[in-house]
């Protein structure tokens, strides 16, 4: 999205992802000097990126944006989370400074992190260099009790993801990949989740960043609750509004900006996936676009990608978010495209194929 | 192991790793910037390196010796693979040219490769610029009918790989990784899991490179058959003779080696998972120095992975060998190492914790 153009116009920009790259991608793929498919899922992500791409073999998406969306929630004013809502801002500055884990492992991998403030409530703390700084609001309403975003800020959070997403691959960004933070986001992602592919809360509600079964059963009641708000026929967009976060409006609008501009889009833990869900409830095309970062453990995360279609890369029982476990998988991606560009095929390396 | 030293020297050299250093660690993760827990299999693998190098933070192992030994296997001649025992010197030539998928994934993430032959059968094809040669015989016996190899030939092959290790460390390799290239040696591997984990060779015999079932239940016949000849009180190295290959023998000796020199050693699919079981049937406390690299879809590397303790980092439905799951896991075991390195801790980064 730029400044004049509407999320319509954003949408009809994203198109399907090239059939015929990709097959010509799975040919290929047929002729390395390995067995047929022996790599797995490294060939099904080399011929996804064939296919975004629309070459085979595809570029290597060597430069990569990690971006971290930060917003507060009403809803942990309704105790679904042991941890102070301030710890958003005192780690949105963590972030600036460079000492958070996807600080770590963004330097590990060679990506860049951009963090953006789409919804913090409370003064960040300290220098805050580099921060984007682009509050819709201080922190959504409690869900509980009722809608945590007007539809208009909504399409404001969806608008700053979708521009982050356009300036970053104006910056030379050949991949993007999805953070989050926002304590009491796991909240909102489990509504989502349960909202758009019509799952039982109970089914979708996990224990965060540590919950013990009472405050479980409490979270799953406030879903439950805001869910019973919605008509049966809300748009996303409502939806989104009554039960999402800043944050993860922000993310849903970067992961079309993202598609729209045609660059693979790693998604992280629970939080991209309910991001992910709303967008492609916008969009389905979106999801050739979709690179499975990790499975989360919360349980909505499994629901949610199932829904899309989306196998992701890693599963070591991550569930931190800040765009951690997509951090993690980029050096899996970018192999990928290099096994495509730069393996020898039996033909030129003169390796004798198995017998018919 | 060098010229004077014995197995059983080698082995006394094997200590186990430091429990203290593992502890500090563990403390460490609690006050890192995140909830306790959240970083999942990357926290156990820092605690594991912290033990390992018997100090926290742990060093990040950046520069990374991928070994791939190669041997041929009689057995091919009983019709387990659809596969010429030819493309075992081939990919040789393809390691050495630099075209396989582990040159491609090894210099993705930095690795250095040494190819070893210990027991190809046929003529390297081409310079084979940088080959290894210590081919202690040209090929195994077939063990569909008697003994693979010898008891010499196995303690001479055991040697070669555990040299192979004392070089790469004494050449700068803060972490080895293991790799293997033999058509055939998916049977070997599976008959010695089936010996040493006490399973029925029925749950631990696969598809290898992509059989039929027809050749399925012949490979299962054949592992049993060896197996009958085994003795009940055979030694390790006794099992290792009768129905192992070369390069499986240099793989445990590899291991061993590693250990030794306490450094990590990352474990690729099937064929290294059955090295190591017989390297910790001979030296219980290899298993503290063991990264499982990733999970192969052969049946026979759950069930052994299981009996070492050991939980891989990547399940990407690799089938390929070479060490391709052991590099694609190298970023993933030094983001461990980083990560208890260079995380800000909640006191000074000024980030408040959860309520008690």
């Amino acid at each position: 999205m730029n400044n004049t153009e509407s999320l319509d116009e954003l949408i009809a920009r994203i198109v399907p992802v090239d059939d015929a790259a990709a097959e010509a991608a799975r040919v290929r793929q047929g002729r390395l000097t390995k067995p047929a498919g022996s790599l797995g899922q490294l060939e099904s992500i080399g011929t996804q990126l064939a296919a975004i791409a629309g070459a085979c073999p595809p570029p290597v998406p060597t430069s990569a944006t990690i971006c971290v969306f930060a917003g507060d929630h009403g809803v942990t004013r309704a105790g679904v989370t042991p941890w102070p809502s301030e710890v958003t801002a005192q780690m949105v500055a963590n972030f600036c400074a460079g000492g958070a884990a996807i600080n770590v492992l963004a330097r590990h991998v060679g990506a860049r992190v951009t963090v953006v403030d789409v919804g913090v409530a409370t003064p960040i703390p300290g220098d805050a260099v580099g921060l984007v700084r682009r509050n819709v609001a201080l922190g959504t309403k409690n869900l509980a009790v009722e809608a945590a975003m007007t539809p208009e800020q909504a399409r404001a959070a969806l608008a700053v993801g979708a521009d982050v997403a356009r300036e970053a691959v104006e910056a030379g960004a050949q991949l993007l990949a999805t953070g989050d933070m926002g304590i009491g986001n796991t909240t909102p992602s489990a509504a989502l989740i349960a909202a758009l592919t019509g799952s039982n809360p109970s089914e979708v509600t996990g224990r965060g960043t540590g919950i013990d079964d009472e405050t479980w059963r409490l979270k799953v009641g406030v879903i439950s609750g805001a869910l019973a708000r919605l008509a049966p026929d809300a748009t996303p967009i409502e939806v989104l509004g009554e039960v999402g976060g800043l944050e993860i409006a922000a993310l849903a609008g970067f992961i079309l900006g993202g598609a729209a501009a045609h660059v693979p889009v790693v998604i992280d833990g629970v939080i991209a996936v309910a991001a992910a869900t709303v967008a492609a409830a916008m969009a389905p095309e979106v999801t050739g676009y979709l690179i499975g970062g990790h499975r989360s453990s919360e349980p909505g995360a499994t629901v949610a990608l199932a829904h899309l279609g989306v196998t992701p890369l890693l599963d070591l029982n991550l569930r931190l978010g800040e765009g951690s476990g997509a951090a993690l998988a980029l050096p899996l991606v970018q192999a990928a495209a290099k096994i495509l560009g730069e393996m020898a095929t039996f033909e030129s390396a003169g390796v004798s194929e198995r017998d018919a």
